[in-house]
């Protein structure tokens, strides 16, 4: 019973840290896109955690978690259930590491963040109504079938060598990535990141805010990878700390090195990304490696990152964020590198994590295909040129993001 | 012993997360009011927060939690007095929750809540001292007096069915939002607010700040309500978390489907007070409702809001940041509603709820009007004209919020 | 074991608040110096964090932690190399308050904090490059050999009566406070700083957002001082959380009136740095004080910012963010406050203190003014004019911190 006060203690403190990564989300995402398409972005941030806290209690967890199951679709009732003991209070034998709310309520945050990756991608052109539509059906119902198939103990789990997702580099971090990637070719680019064919770069209005919420994100991570041990026991805790924050460092002054050898500049915006790209990165295995894995396989997203980022923007695939490269190209980086490094490493591991990444390509393309081509084809995706040009806040929320905003003489 | 280091842990956890609310009512603060008066605000919360410990270091806690005491007015002695046993050394038999140090941090940390509501509800327009006055009267005497009716055992804790709430729900917000609706109808409107007696829009400054202080003061509800437990049992703490995190996404998502059905917009600031709203509405009762119930109060509590907002505004009441509505109407609802949903339900139970609102509003109408009164008739409470329209940050402290700002030629 | 559990979700806990300190320096120091440099001042922030890490790894931690060695300088070999125990898992006997892993990065989060210092001190005008190598070297080889004279259990342990710095004063904020101070010597003022030889307030560009970093760091102190227990002993963590919090607000409340008495103002920047010194002065002893004892502390570390602040403009040392006189000057009060105030209070006491200042001196003086004499003579340390002129951030990162920023028209 103390053991399990202390366990719960530290996935509640992990919850926590995970909700606030959402915060941390807005503020990347508002930071690196234009002034006039914040309202915007904070409102599809705020939506996400709200509505998808609600649909988690409605119908996802019990979605994600159906019990026994075919192992590929279950569901075991509207609703939250916590099991009671026959005092008729709360059942304390659910789980040594926490208690049926606090599961709910940490894997509720997690389904939330699957959309959040997507909103950074379609950011700047994306209606509003049709953006909810999507996230209410992506984070009520898809996350949690496709996270059922592994985390729910589903036919990933039950292969002959278990394909391995630790804490999300693929159930929560390619989820989101794959959905970027349709949504993005679905949408087209915005208007004027193209010039003659080419890609253009469009700055954002506020990096400081950027870089704070890199710093809240890889806060987040503490609670994101530390509470996906699902207790407190503490050697596995403490390694997932320590790989997460090395491969963090690696990703980021990989990112920055690669950056500055080919485009001679001390790149803010890169080092962010490699940053993320070695969390990401990290996030399948975090508790498998030893310090030296965690080095590599971070300081190989951050490198990823550079090159992918390059590659998104030569293919005229439009991510504002580069929420494609981050979360789904270091997603999948990340959830093969157990295959690769750390205790898991084998041959056998390696075709389980490439069975894992198809089962979550197929699902997540399909999926995400089917729902924004339907909205496109009926209601549409896109806002108009002119609402585009004028900004996303003064036409769908009759807002501005500084409204009173001056500048002293200088 | 072990499990009072747990359940300390999680009591200093909790502390850390509430003082952290400071920083989001600080933003929040700032955000939604205009940029000439951004350093008063930030001065103002920061004195708070550092008085306002100080405070309750000096009297506070000892005229909070008296000991045995007549149940209206009681003290124990000036200044801090740890139990210690035999051995000279801390008593930790004081509770098996927390220690004295934790006791009077975590309550400490609550005191100095009432009165950054009222900062937001006067700024733009009262004078740096007297408000400064009114704080350190209002957080070191009438807030911990108040409060020890209820929590320091007093007469609303020897009701025959106990008034309950259990995190403060009347005892902070509502004692902050009198002293609020007080201190606005005393003060006035800001110039320009009534146009022809019409209340005009004020826009704020910083939107993305606003929505960041709405994150940050969530975050900080997790310790706010989850330590009101007073311990780390893990049933009470974790459906604690899942009632309030609940009820914020609940009135998150009702004001803005009431204000979208009303006024046809996507409003982000009504969705951001909604979510405060909701979680000021659960918090005299986190603990005592199911998930259902938690949804309900949040999603009433967001529906108030919107008509609140209106109204308070139609009584040409100037509350530049919605303190009233959000504070005071969602800390009432929120106290009645335990009355009506969850285990303590039932008409005794509304009776004991209606008298604690009832004595709440006694003690801190009559206080925070005689405070601000004499006040009024004395040094004055209001900034000059010439003040107001250019800033108190020029007047009152000689700087500016974004002294060195510049813009981009695009 | 359970014990073992809890202690190092303590501490793993602390070590997360200690790394988001982080993000409360670069709020900081972005803050009070202008936009554009901001981007530069970000980059150098991210870079301490991250090289700081892998340093620590690589080097830092087995310099800092030698085991059995001469006092003065040992090494235990590269890289972590975490006990085992004969089952080849972790040993668990490591220590009763964390695991090895847990060790290795809290301790991490503490080295990055002592070249943060000196970033802000010397911004606006040190290139990049140069800045990069002195942390690399200050952070991986100097700041974990001092480490090594007290906390490592070198010749600062074994005095007779032992140097005591519980969290830091001098080992952490010293360290970096004395490197500023040489950083400040070597590199010279800011042009425009000095105008006919007298010292000139340049004002930041985003006072929110320094508020906001010293919340952060407020915060971050709690598990900054609060995870120096080393353990979550219930009574010295949690008096060293009152301690830390009633001198932080102590610190502001005389930084303050000070200021006011002296100037006639009320100024948010010297209450901001007030409550930093009355941080950092408590640091040193912040687990022996009494809250009486703390008070008094962090009051006499407010009142002396006013006067170092004023001292170092006085003595044309530029530094934009008033890091010396938080850091090394209240480092060194309360280093020496240990002496004077709380269970240690002694004559002896008090000599071993001025002992552990002055070595700590004479290896950070030295050392920093080797480094940084070397690269100034011979890569150069101050940017071009036209550099400085046009801002760090277009010439050293070829970006702005703001880019697309607008204003409405009003």
């Amino acid at each position: 019973m103390d053991l399990l006060t202390t366990n719960n203690v530290w996935m509640m403190i992990c919850t926590a840290l995970v909700f606030f990564m959402h915060l941390g989300f807005a503020f990347l995402e508002i930071g690196l896109t234009r002034q006039k398409n914040t309202i915007n972005i904070l409102f599809k941030n705020i939506f996400i955690i709200t509505v998808g806290l609600l649909l988690y209690c409605i119908v996802g967890f019990n979605l994600m978690y159906p019990g026994e199951f075919n192992g590929f679709l279950g569901f075991a009732g509207f609703g939250l259930d916590a099991p009671l003991n026959d005092a008729g209070t709360l059942d304390m034998a659910y789980n040594e590491g926490y208690t049926y709310w606090t599961d709910f309520l940490f894997q509720g945050m997690f389904a939330a963040t699957a959309a959040t990756i997507v909103s950074g991608a379609v950011a700047e052109r994306m209606k509003i109504g049709p953006f909810m539509i999507f996230t209410v059906i992506y984070v009520g119902l898809i996350y949690p079938i496709a996270g059922s198939w592994k985390w729910g103990g589903g036919f990933l789990q039950t292969l002959e060598t278990p394909f391995y997702d630790f804490a999300g580099s693929t159930l929560v971090h390619s989820v989101g990535g794959w959905a970027a990637l349709v949504a993005v070719c679905l949408l087209g680019a915005r208007i004027g990141k193209l010039k003659d064919g080419k890609p253009q770069a469009i700055p954002g209005h506020n990096i400081p805010l950027a870089t704070a919420g890199v710093f809240i994100l890889w806060l987040g991570w503490f609670g994101f990878n530390g509470g996906s041990v699902l207790s407190a026991d503490p050697e596995l805790t403490s390694i997932t700390l320590v790989t997460t924050c090395l491969a963090a460092s690696a990703g980021g002054i990989a990112a920055t090195l690669v950056s500055f050898i080919r485009f001679k500049n001390m790149d803010l915006t890169m080092f962010l990304n490699g940053i993320l790209g070695g969390l990401v990165g990290i996030t399948a295995g975090a508790d498998q490696m030893s310090p030296t894995d965690a080095v590599l396989i971070g300081a190989i997203a951050g490198a990823i990152i550079v090159f992918a980022v390059y590659l998104i923007d030569r293919l005229k695939l439009d991510d504002p964020v580069g929420a494609i490269a981050v979360h789904l190209v270091c997603g999948i980086w990340g959830t093969l590198a157990v295959g690769i490094f750390g205790n898991l490493a084998s041959g056998a591991q390696f075709v389980s994590q490439l069975i894992g990444v198809a089962s979550y390509a197929a699902i997540c393309i399909t999926s995400s295909f089917l729902i924004i081509f339907i909205i496109k084809k009926t209601v549409g995706i896109r806002v108009s040129e002119k609402e585009e040009l004028e900004g996303l806040d003064a036409h769908e929320h009759g807002m501005d993001a500084y409204p009173d905003f001056r500048l002293n003489e200088h």
